[in-house]
């Protein structure tokens, strides 16, 4: 940004509020993972939707979390971690990571995994858990930004559901190969 | 990231194929959007599925971009921007903003639009615009990441389109009031 820009812009900036930035952010489609890490720290897991793909050189991808999360601790202390990417079968996952109530390890014992080569737990019937290791962090109000370098990409078995899972609109919507409006541009 | 567990993770690390990490992120369900700005740069659009939100304290959300695109500049300069998410009746507009043979001026000639508080196009008919003012810029690879904090969220009129739109499996989906596969949890 160059300063004559910057300083038009600030002129006339106010932030807008809380409730008028959430009612706006509830019509972002995004995609319903668990997040999951383990090492030093111990073993975490919660249900999150800021990830995005950032660059494919290095394959990066980005996943945002609260710092006041009890989880956060973790994933910092580990320096790993692996985005579990939902099927329209696992809402039931989507619950269980964002329950606060249930512990770490009872999460990870009603749920089936096999470790990641991070270490992290890779979640059975993910349409596809991408792993890898935290490059590098940036705080940006109340959280964490972290920059992650894959090192594995393991697809969903054939037999696995293929159907997708968003949340918009603050409810699920499956994404199948019934559901798509039309083929890409 | 302690010292000890970023050496164990470092240790194994080899990063995941170009082809890995395009098939492992076609599996992540995306919005779809058109990014806008304008301002002492020019205009410009393009259309973007790498957005999602960081922290509602500030109000604030990020949006990846590639830093040899032609449109980055104009970001860049102007450091403002508006996210158009779009709605499952304007795949013609992502369509439209993704086309290299579009000039910048064709493009927003064809489509109806008012510009937001910090000066960008707002399109019309996008579910919601979110606008604001590009706080800080991280490099990360071959892509700059935009923090961006909201000065303004405008949501779609009541007579417009609803549903939502998402790229999943290389192809778009509809998200409809008769989609949805549950409630959330």
């Amino acid at each position: 940004m160059n300063p004559s820009s910057a300083a038009a812009a600030a002129a006339h900036f106010s932030p807008v509020s809380s409730t008028a930035f959430r009612d706006g952010l509830a019509r972002l489609p995004g995609a319903v993972t668990v997040i999951t890490t383990n090492g030093p720290a111990g073993a975490a897991g919660f249900t999150a939707s800021a990830v995005c793909s950032v660059s494919d050189s290095p394959p990066t991808v980005l996943v945002c979390m609260n710092r006041s999360s009890f989880a956060h601790r973790f994933f910092a202390g580990n320096g790993v971690l692996c985005i579990n990417v939902l099927s329209a079968a696992q809402q039931d996952l989507s619950a269980l990571f964002a329950n606060r109530e249930v512990a770490m390890d009872q999460r990870f014992a009603r749920t089936p995994w096999q470790a990641c080569a991070s270490g992290a737990p890779g979640l059975d019937g993910a349409l596809v858990q991408l792993d890898g290791r935290i490059a590098a962090t940036h705080e940006v109000g109340t959280h964490s930004i972290f920059i992650v370098e894959l090192g594995e990409v393991r697809l969903a078995d054939a037999g696995a559901s293929h159907e997708g899972l968003a949340y918009f609109g603050r409810r699920y919507h499956a994404l199948g190969a019934s559901s798509p409006a039309t083929q890409p541009a």
